[in-house]
């Protein structure tokens, strides 16, 4: 892929801090927010600066090195129950995307392994850690992205929901690698975004990576993607996910579930594209994912408008869960997953 | 109902002019607009100051009155052309809502049928006319209201989408009069309130009725009606219509179609609540209801601020057409009506 059409890059390590684009500011301006403490990432991560499920586990692996670079003079047992404080503290800040654990656990086991080595050495393993996580991302999601092109007809009307893209990992994204891969190898296709409320993801970032990458799209809102289908204007639907239980049930952002159901009574192909970190064999099935609620100004307000009237109530959960039965295949690093899920999501462990 | 907390009067006839609310200042602001020309009120249609299909019937009655008071010195013939004439222009203002076309063919058959009195007698005839379809309609509503309440159960969760209450229709309304008198009959309901992309008539004005009427609710984003079915947050749903055809397939408020699926998927009921002038027996099917594409800076724009990149197009039809056989029952002021339902509408007009 050419480099500086497709290659949105969220995050970067500059020798001693992370410089990421804060996406609150996306589309009209492009800001760049450096973070040079863990706090700092805790708020971005939280406030949506950083965000996209392998996104935020990159984000985390490199806070958790800015968490620990500064302990001095302590003995390993020490350091080790600061380390798994520190897990904890950045686990909090956003529950859904299995990620996040995913990176903070890595770099746990990785300290634990070193347990015999000077302190200074585990610090300096643990940044090599984190930008061990942010290449494998960034070569994973290549790799989904050349492994799910093959699933897009030759000309597709392929439609997508929240933001997928570089913006949400690595580089390259999961379902938006899928679509800029197609492009790449030439195949007419067009995308329907949607807008994605409460946030608009769709409209702020995902509209904003393809018409850098110059793939023709036109914006949709989210309850139009049931006109669309029965119109017979949608080939495929593709999608990212925070979660997958070992069952194949995935959470991802609220109204993926909607789309799913519509994608089956129309008999539209439903494909998720995720990297092996994201599924959570510990769950059995998608009910035991926590989802995050969020705050109700992301619905009762526009930046600083007033939509709803004063003291409206909301309820506004950011993500649902889509079973199993609704999707028809997950695309992976390591190739394409039909069902029986259960079976096949373990077999790519082993 | 006691006047005060439920009888919004969106559109008023004053001695010489027609005052309504202009509905795209709230819930921030309730600004009253005086309409003294046709030309005004082809606009406040067009704008959405004045909307929901039976209130822009209404409108379009007094308009019709404003289009002709004026002409002087003409012959029938003369006066009976301009009417057409006048009844084509304000037929152009929204193309989906049928209650429109049916008030201006009311009063284009009252005109014919005066043909042989003076001019002056005519135009009086027009407006009585119009004030006798807007008073009809308020009884009309409080009738579907009476009607459809008997569908909702003693405790419910009750999800509505755009606006249907008094701010849509003379009083009242049609989907929210149900609710209205569900609530006067102290039934336990609380409502789910769809937000209602791209124009927010949920956020803005469903949730500002419900709250006049201390009706309890809460606000949810459209997206996420999937999960509140699926979590049995959803005892049943009613939405208006702008247009049913003689099948029974129903154009209504884009996202419509979307929840007639979730519901069907999750054997939730799925009632609509129109005035019989809202069917369109000359339509055997819901492909021939024409669909209005409306503006793209509803969904590129919120307010004066951008969300999408420059240059983003989109697709944005205002409404969408629900399948007859997606919908459980509707509810007219004649009563309820069920499958069959190209048999059993017919019956209404016997």
């Amino acid at each position: 892929m050419s480099e500086n059409k497709q290659a949105v890059k969220s995050i970067e390590w500059r020798d001693d801090h992370v410089r990421i684009i804060d996406q609150t500011f996306l589309p009209s301006r492009t800001v760049y927010c450096d973070i040079r403490d863990i706090g700092q990432m805790w708020d971005a991560i939280k406030k949506l600066k950083v965000r996209g499920a392998p996104a935020i586990g990159i984000a985390a692996a490199y806070a958790f090195y800015l968490g620990i670079r500064d302990i001095r003079d302590i003995s390993f047992a020490g350091f080790n129950i600061e380390a798994e404080r520190i897990a904890e503290y950045l686990a909090s800040s956003r529950p859904t995307a299995v990620n996040l654990k995913w990176a903070l656990d890595r770099i746990l086991m990785t300290i634990y392994a070193l347990r015999e080595k000077p302190i200074e050495e585990i610090k300096a393993k643990v940044l090599e850690v984190a930008q061990t996580i942010h290449q494998e991302d960034i070569r994973t999601c290549r790799q989904i992205g050349l492994n799910g092109q093959e699933l897009i007809p030759k000309k597709a009307n392929i439609l997508t929901h929240c933001n997928t893209g570089g913006l949400a990992t690595g580089q390259y994204g999961t379902a938006l690698s899928m679509i800029f891969h197609a492009h790449e190898e030439g195949k007419n296709i067009h995308v329907w975004v949607d807008e994605t409320r409460p946030l608009l993801q769709g409209a702020r970032l995902t509209a904003w990576e393809l018409s850098q990458a110059e793939i023709p799209f036109k914006l949709v809102i989210d309850s139009a993607s049931g006109h669309l289908m029965k119109s017979g204007m949608v080939d495929l639907i593709v999608v990212g996910t925070d979660r997958v239980a070992a069952n194949g049930d995935t959470a991802n952002k609220i109204g993926t579930y909607n789309l799913s159901v519509l994608a089956k009574a129309h008999n539209i192909p439903f494909y998720v594209a995720l990297p092996l970190s994201t599924i959570d064999l510990s769950l059995s099935h998608g009910d035991l994912i926590p989802i995050e609620e969020r705050d109700s100004a992301e619905v009762t307000q526009f930046g600083n408008a007033r939509v709803a009237p004063p003291k409206t109530a909301t309820f506004n959960p950011a993500f649902d869960v889509t079973p199993a039965e609704n999707i028809t295949a997950f695309i992976t690093e390591k190739g394409i997953v039909r069902p029986p899920f259960t079976e096949n999501l373990k077999k790519l462990f082993e």
